[in-house]
């Protein structure tokens, strides 16, 4: 019975990643297909936004990068890319279906961070701040091959959901909760958090400059 | 007889390694001189192309970059930069050369790539993708100094050559054939591919895509 | 005597590294206000100043970066932030002791990149190379979040100032000099020379091209 949902979980978790996995590819290639990139400038932008923050982490952690240990990632960014290719005009109308996998994703991606860092020993202000990197650099590094400002400093809230889930990771660690059960509600808390951000148009306050 | 066959192969290879990584360096320093940039900006344009895919290697490898091993590197980046700037005009009429030169070095920085990360431990298609990373990512980084889009993913083929060449060495690495036969193969069948995709102007399809 | 004269030795070191990443982070957010980023934008690009650089040489050296040791990094760059958040119309006037820290954190900065990189094993070359990197990537990291070119590569001479500095180093060390009195005269010459740059406008020559 405890097996049972062990096992459950495993399965439910690997699903979420691939799920995760395949939208984070999908938003890579459907951003350089606006900007007119071939095949390989596709692949490229989305695997960045796939295994670029994660990678980002694992090099910054001293230990092997997590798409070299398995080619799942590679698999799945092809997978990505096929539909795009495949199914370009149909994909506008599930829009709403990859924002949804999009926030499942960067809720796993945070969690993963936060643990891998932990299991290496770190504090977790470190392991907080991979969370968030694992979730959200990958979407900068797209941006930058695309030539373009960072979406995510300009719009509605996204990193700081990343955040505000490590913080609530670290404080139920702290008061002696269960992992499972912290890791549930801190999947919840970012999916949340994200949801009502584009629900309702929250974004954090703008910098006022000039130059 | 044999020695002395082994020894001609190491040295065409220095050679080579010399040629590639000068056309490197200079055709980041020529991009920079397009963007009026000063002669620092120009040698931080020309490392990257030289040794920016190798470095992005290394450090997912865990190994110590190569470029930090020899000062080879930095002199011939030096050397490109003098050769920008004494024959900035001459240098047009060379244009051949270069591309010559940088096919050169895109057929042995892939095989090197292969090797060296086969020689980690690590299955073929990390290695496949390493290959393509070391022969490509700095010219991508180029084109991230020099604030445009990436040349590669939108011309005429160029990564997709050292992929070709890196299923090949795999292929023929699995049927038993030699090494030093493959890497002559795997060599050849890059550079052939790389030629025709500029003489015929073949590219890969482009991504169709709105915003 | 000699015990207080170290303390304050370290003293002085930790007030000029903590102005220095003050200064650094500051420079971040500032051109994130321009661009009109939010306060997530401005905090990536204010800490990618101050540890970018620093990062990039430890990650090469195959060391843990600098900015997972200690959180002093990550609250400087909040301090930043409160301080140009709150500030910002007083911060115009305040522009030239901005640069003075500045000054002084490149000058540290390469200090610290030299001494670090040597303490590997490494040889004086990639020490040097390394200062530079310390000193002056973090702000191209910067200009690439921006969607930039980046400044350093067209303004008055600064990484220049990091590479005598590091010459400098390397002269008097392999002349028998004292390290501190080594690094106290490089320490002077990077931050003459930059100011020479500054008041006199002296820049590197320009590279000429066309495309």
């Amino acid at each position: 019975m405890l097996y049972a949902d062990i096992a459950f979980v495993h399965v439910l978790q690997e699903i979420i990643e691939i799920l995760g996995t395949l939208a984070f590819a999908i938003s890579g290639i459907r951003h350089a297909a606006a900007k007119h990139y071939d095949w390989f400038g596709g692949f490229v932008c989305g695997i960045a936004v796939a295994i670029g923050g994660g990678t980002l982490r694992d090099v910054m952690l001293g230990v092997t990068p997590f798409w070299m240990t398995s080619p799942l990632y590679i698999v799945c960014t092809l997978l990505a890319q096929t539909i795009v290719i495949v199914f370009s005009r149909s994909l506008k109308k599930l829009d709403n279906a990859w924002l949804a996998f999009d926030t499942l994703g960067l809720a796993l991606f945070t969690i993963a961070g936060i643990q891998k860092t932990l299991s290496c020993g770190h504090p977790f202000w470190v392991a907080i701040t991979m969370g968030c990197i694992t979730g959200v650099a990958g979407g900068i590094i797209r941006d930058m091959l695309l030539n373009k400002t960072p979406v995510i400093f300009q719009k509605e809230i996204y990193a700081m959901a990343s955040i505000a889930g490590g913080l609530l990771y670290w404080l139920m660690m702290e008061s002696g909760v269960n992992v499972a059960v912290t890791v549930v509600f801190t999947f919840l808390m970012i999916v949340v958090i994200r949801f009502m951000a584009i629900k309702y148009h929250i974004s954090l306050p703008v910098l006022k400059g000039e130059k």
